[in-house]
């Protein structure tokens, strides 16, 4: 059989600007591309282990997830997992018994619905305000919490589809008020944007090292209030230096060192957030002088942002490639990260993206509007 | 903060010959190297998904998923997971109720406990034969299913101890007529030698990519039989392309990519498995020449392998370095794999290792003895 396909795999778009949200912020750092080839083998990381993932000194995942990550972000106890998505899991699981109600925000993303689901939950779901802004006022959790008693209660910080960030400290003194644990999901800000998990009275955090701490994946973690690690990391009767939750160790790889060895450029560019994000407003402004409409919450606070883009959908209509011209288009010069077919609004994010590739992005927008004025002339 | 501890990261040892038999099948072949540093970014196999990771046809995961692995291991269906004992509790979250019983072979894996007890299981081990030899006799299983009546059995193929290869099949027969579901636990065989799972009579079978697969960790699979597939990979009602028990999606990231490029050469060695388990037999021998004794199944039929080493032993009562003098003696000599500190019995594999450098090993062995007879004449 052939196996060409399989053995000289290319990632066609690598060196484009990608504008995709998912992407822009787990690109490697040049540090976590040194580590993923010294730890690329399987088990890399358990040449020296005791038995303890997170007991492992050489490398130092000890220093880096007993000390640094609870440091950074504010958190008791961090735990490596999977992934944000298993990190959620991993605290409902623990936390609550099949038929427990755990109260969610509207926004919140599908696999947090799915480790509720797989957790066998009453999910109610706190409404947003809908269109155009599809924000989450974080007060409408207080009745909410009155009424159903959930044992969990969840916000996406910020939710990914516009980039809305609710008022996380706020709901930090409602699950205070009512002693009902308050799980932040940070898929989408921790290693991106400050984040302190004490300061916005939460008792979880989770966060996606793929997503935003430029690992490579599927790597995340959890960071918890001390209260809560003998709940959720709890150990194994007949193990007992093993937690249960994780199934012992989770990250065994080069998932773990490409995390690490990005950490230093992930701690600075948080730092550098104010600038980064107003570098981002910059491009959505220019964005909307091409008639773009930037939704959701005003001020903007996030680099995640949608966009409602008329006058693209209008030329598509009239195109002969219909919704893929702009995709096709893009791709033509050097962009990509928009969803093929995509045209009457779509999301994007300038995240670590050097202000003269945004301008050529500005510029390959412009072009193309104006190369297809005519058709809705 | 320096943070040079995190941002040049070595692998020390990373050019040794390497004995650990969690490390030996878990080398990423040069294919594998490639696609690595391809696909090392985060999310980086999303550039062409829509929205399910076992349909991605760039890179080549939907035939590599549901065409090329189905037919290798003899399962209907086969999903990526995050690694075996990810894939052991989904099985078991899957198709129990906490307080069922699931009958596990007494040599199991902790994980595959602590994957039990996750689920709040009730489980029954059945015994293995215990020293010297450990092995299971899958007959007794029968009785245990009259009496316990498991919603599941699981046993393991080989176990990680001493690499006893049970009657898989003769299992698969059993299961069959008290129409059990039964799990096979290949983190050792499969990647390593023929594993067919329709032909041993199994339902379902977990396997680690990072052991056994030549893939950059954390990853596994699943394979099952149809009749499997609706429950265990049963959909999301609000979003139905999701599967629960996967969150989704698993692998999204190298270590796909990894095991799909080294996948080739691991179908290659598995063909190659009767001359490497003799090379590995060879191995054996020439060791128990050195009065080493190898414990375990006679005649053995796994690369891991169990040697009681009493000669070393009695040296470490009398060297200054105790314990710890073979491992940095090995060091010295370019070997590493065997355990600091242990001298008694230890394991070790000599999977995927060329016979010069075992011939080196047994060299070093030879050496270090001899240089150390005078300590117990």
């Amino acid at each position: 059989m052939d196996y060409s396909n399989l053995t000289n795999m290319k990632r066609e778009n690598r060196n484009y600007i990608n504008l995709n949200p998912l992407q822009t912020a787990g690109k490697l750092t040049e540090a976590a591309k040194k580590a993923l080839i010294e730890f690329g083998d399987g088990y890399a990381v358990c040449d020296f282990c005791d038995g303890v993932l997170d007991d492992i000194e050489k490398p130092p995942v000890k220093t880096f997830t007993r000390e640094i990550l609870p440091k950074f972000l504010g958190c008791d106890t961090v735990r490596i997992t999977n992934g944000a998505r298993e990190g959620m899991f991993m605290i409902m699981h623990a936390l609550t018994n099949p038929k427990d109600t755990v109260l969610i925000d509207d926004n919140a993303h599908y696999s947090c619905i799915l480790a509720a689901e797989r957790c066998k939950l009453n999910v109610v779901k706190v409404p947003n305000n809908k269109c155009p802004v599809d924000a989450i006022d974080v007060t409408l959790y207080e009745p909410y919490i009155k009424k159903h008693k959930p044992k969990l209660i969840l916000l996406t910080y910020p939710e990914g589809n516009y980039g809305n960030l609710p008022d996380a400290k706020k709901l930090g003194t409602i699950a205070k008020k009512y002693n009902v644990p308050y799980l932040l999901n940070c898929a989408y800000s921790i290693g991106r944007m400050p984040v302190n998990m004490k300061e916005l009275g939460a008792d979880f955090v989770v966060a996606s090292g793929h997503k935003s701490m430029s690992a490579s994946g599927p790597i995340g973690l959890i960071g918890m209030d001390k209260k809560y690690a003998g709940i959720v990391l709890k150990k194994s009767k007949d193990y007992p230096n093993k937690v249960i939750e994780c199934l012992g160790c989770t990250s065994r790889g080069a998932t773990i060192t490409t995390m690490m060895a990005s950490f230093p450029e992930v701690e600075k560019r948080v730092k550098n957030w104010d600038s980064e994000l107003k570098k981002c407003l910059w491009f959505a402004d220019e964005l909307e002088k091409l008639t773009f409409v930037l939704i959701g919450q005003k001020p903007h606070r996030h680099d995640l942002m949608y966009f409602r883009t008329d006058i693209l959908y209008d030329i598509s209509k009239k195109h002969k490639r219909r919704g893929y011209f702009l995709y096709r288009e893009l791709k033509k010069r050097g962009i990509i990260g928009i969803k093929p077919g995509h045209t009457k609004s779509f999301k994007l994010s300038a995240y670590g993206i050097a202000k003269e590739d945004l301008e050529k992005v500005i510029s390959a927008f412009k072009e193309i509007i104006d190369e297809n004025k005519k058709l809705i002339a």
